[in-house]
């Protein structure tokens, strides 16, 4: 239960919804879609933490794109700020008001038609407030596949999973969120609409604006629209759990993965034992794949589009072959292939159950940073070492998307410790952290995004030209600084 | 040889490179960089068709990052504007300066270095002036694989490909140019330097800008390095020669290939009999891979990164069974798979010598267009009949890449007609194939550009909501509007 703002507040001039306006908003959206007591705005205004409360003059619900125009045109004339807001699951607090604002939070979620799917096509026009899971069900019905997949996507709306250009457990094959749209229909900050819902695999006619709607966090405008790449759903799927030599190894796993798989590789997460170890401790009914007591796993999942053919290899076949080949070759120590669904969904439990497992354990602190994934076993090294230099009783437990460059680099605090004491040292591993990252040309956030939480490290380790150019963007774009102002940039 | 301009010239404000400055650019870029006579600027200035010539005060040739940024801030100060250039290959005269035109050109010739190869992390960084076939040949030293393949790749440089966003014949499976970039470095209109090399994977920090200054054909910034992504060597290839029974089944065959393939489908060319008895009139030594009589071909290729294992199904085999259903499912109606390289040879140099053969032939119009995949047949229909309405005696051939919704619409003259008589009809043939285009939310250039060749067409089409965007980014960034002046945009 937060009393005060955890963070820095910044200055950002919001006029108040006045009656008038609040009479006027009322009038587009109607009853259902208003919203200004406080018990109503309250999942509205708090970040799904708990860690985060802002303010807001009213959440507004709009049901189309044309009600969500004239919401903004007339925020827009009125100097209003508008927090756009999808199922409100961001960990960086970018759909999550500032505690001074007085303007409106507009939340996409009564727009969630699928409005076309188109299987031969492989696309699927969506409305914003759609929720993950329940397109990733649409284009299953169909026989197609929509490989976006994360923890949240029982309840995240994938406007929201586009303007954070979204990571997750399948983008080693398919890509990041940005990665799986054709087009997009954006609401501007003056009310406009711009229709891009275009279908198109090619398209050379002038600037992508898709790109810089994606990944700008709602600041640049409101993606209502949008319409899906889809693939060939998985038809024969193989997973393995593998002990392996060290991170170097897992990497040269993965580079010869790639080939032995015909370019199959769905996943590969790796994994430290501390990390299989905080699961093993805190979520019953948990397995460990393998007894070894190596300090290093890889989650390996290989997937084909075609099904098993009789008397053909399949993919397990192919795995079985390829980790035979690596045993051999002494990057595996052990392995073992699921011989069944229940035994894979074990595997993947153990990856997914990591947060949960890691707030039962108690204090901790976490960097989701990338490098170029040849640089991912020295930055282990030289970040645990940098790390343990400040606090040596701290426990690392040391995960992520190794085929993405991508770790969620993890640590429990020392045993007894409690959050408080942790905190002291926060801000100088933040930095040791960050400043590692940064000589090694990384990213101080490879999914998560910038939101609040991140504001002044992105401020701090970007470039003034690179600052300057986003800047310069937003405010050709927004002039009056009404777009969930205060996130990703100051301005 | 061209005496006239043959498009209506902008008046682009652009001030002469005075005798001071050209004292000034040559101490930057010293002798090897600087051209000034005009028999030296003459293939700087001319597009590659020979179609447009242009003017320069100068064509400055710069050896590294530092003497750009230089160059270009100089520019700024004084007015002077920049048209970038690689290979000067584009086909819409993105590349190629106004006659008007008194400032420089900036050819990023000289930059032409490999700065580093990185076959585990399957990424490669390169200077703005490399050749592709250079990058395709360095990629494959390293037993790794630069998909980016189109006709002119034997002097086309990746700047320009990245510029541009280029096309060609590995859409399909890889994507576009900006596919194939981790990151870049960019001189902005000011001349400063944004350093956007990284060889990241995943990065959310803030507004994506690489995606903007891509397809931008130089009007935002001048790409100066590049990290490109690499993918694994192709080591089991097989081509077949399809004739199909209509393009409608060409599209089912595609999306059945995906499984069938486990997702390995490489390419998949459309070709009407016209088109391909167009080679087989003009291409000495090209041979039909199929006596068939039908109207319409498909050329497909699986490839796998995976070689082939004794006694296990290769590519051959599955595409071999593949073809039996489909010729069972009557979409098929005859079909060969390649068995040697130079069978596989002469059904590719069927599909790459339409240019020279459609040359050979004659007069004719082509239009670089794209639609939903879905909805090619409906196109196909559509268009030829739209065409055939306004010039009956017309000879349609039309060809393209089907699986990305891709299709070069191509015609030749009727028999005897000379190009001036088909002029007259152009603009009205333009106009109905580019509203059908428009009215399916089709790209009027799906992969060639904009550049000088498509800015009138661009503005009729496209939104004003969607042209003052890209308006406005364009003003932002460069608001002296030097930066390769009045191509894309009028501004």
């Amino acid at each position: 239960m937060p009393t005060a703002f955890p963070l820095p507040v910044p200055a950002i001039p919001t006029a108040p919804v006045t009656a008038e306006l609040r009479d006027a908003l009322r009038a587009i959206v109607g009853e259902k879609g208003f919203i200004e007591d406080e018990h109503g705005k309250q999942p509205f205004v708090t970040d799904w933490r708990g860690l985060l409360v802002g303010g807001a003059g009213a959440v507004i619900r709009p049901g189309n794109t044309e009600e969500v125009s004239k919401v903004v045109r007339l925020c827009h004339d009125h100097g209003v700020a508008i927090v756009p807001q999808g199922g409100n699951t961001g960990l960086m607090g970018a759909a999550t008001p500032w505690p001074a604002h007085t303007g409106i939070v507009l939340s996409l979620g009564r727009m969630n038609r699928v409005l076309d799917v188109d299987p031969v096509g492989y696309a699927m026009t969506v409305e914003a407030g759609c929720v993950l899971q329940t397109l990733q069900e649409t284009a299953a019905a169909h026989d197609r596949f929509l490989p976006l997949s994360l923890g949240a996507e029982g309840s995240c709306m994938i406007g929201g999973n586009l303007s954070t250009n979204a990571g997750g457990v399948q983008v080693l094959r398919y890509g990041n969120a940005r990665n799986l749209v054709f087009g997009l229909e954006v609401v501007l900050p003056n009310g406009d609409v711009w229709n891009g819902l275009r279908a198109l695999k090619k398209d050379n006619t002038g600037y992508d604006l898709k790109h810089l709607f994606m990944g700008a966090e709602g600041t640049l405008g409101i993606i209502t629209k949008a319409v899906l790449k889809l693939w060939p759903a998985p038809k024969d799927v193989a997973t393995a759990w593998l002990a392996v030599r060290d991170p170097r190894a897992a990497l040269e796993i993965l580079s010869e993965a790639h080939a032995a798989s015909e370019d199959n590789v769905g996943s590969c997460e790796l994994l430290s034992r501390a990390a299989v170890d905080l699961v093993m401790r805190h979520i019953p009914g948990v397995q460990d794949p393998l007894r070894a007591d190596t300090p290093w796993y890889l989650l390996l999942e290989w997937s084909s589009s075609r099904p098993r053919q009789d008397g053909a290899d399949g993919m397990s076949e192919k795995l079985e072959q390829f980790l035979a080949d690596q045993l051999e070759a002494g990057r595996v120590v052990d392995a073992v292939i699921a011989q069944t669904v229940s035994q894979s969904r074990n595997m993947w439990r153990i990856r997914e159950a990591m947060a949960e497992a890691s707030r039962a354990e108690g204090p901790g602190i976490s960097y989701d940073m990338s490098v170029a994934i040849s640089r991912i076993p020295e930055f282990i090294d030289k970040g645990l070492k940098a790390v343990l230099d400040i606090l040596p009783s701290i426990r690392p437990y040391p995960l992520g998307h190794i085929g993405d460059g991508n770790l969620h680099f993890s640590f429990m605090g020392p045993i007894g410790m409690d959050q408080q004491t942790l905190n002291q040292y926060t801000a100088a591993i933040t930095r040791a952290v960050n400043d590692l990252i940064t000589s090694m040309g990384g990213s101080i956030s490879a999914e998560h995004g910038i939101g609040i939480e991140k504001l002044d490290e992105l401020n701090h380790y970007r470039s003034k030209t690179e600052l300057d150019i986003m800047r310069t963007i937003k405010r050709a774009l927004d002039p009056q600084n009404i777009m969930n102002p205060g996130k990703v940039l100051r301005v």
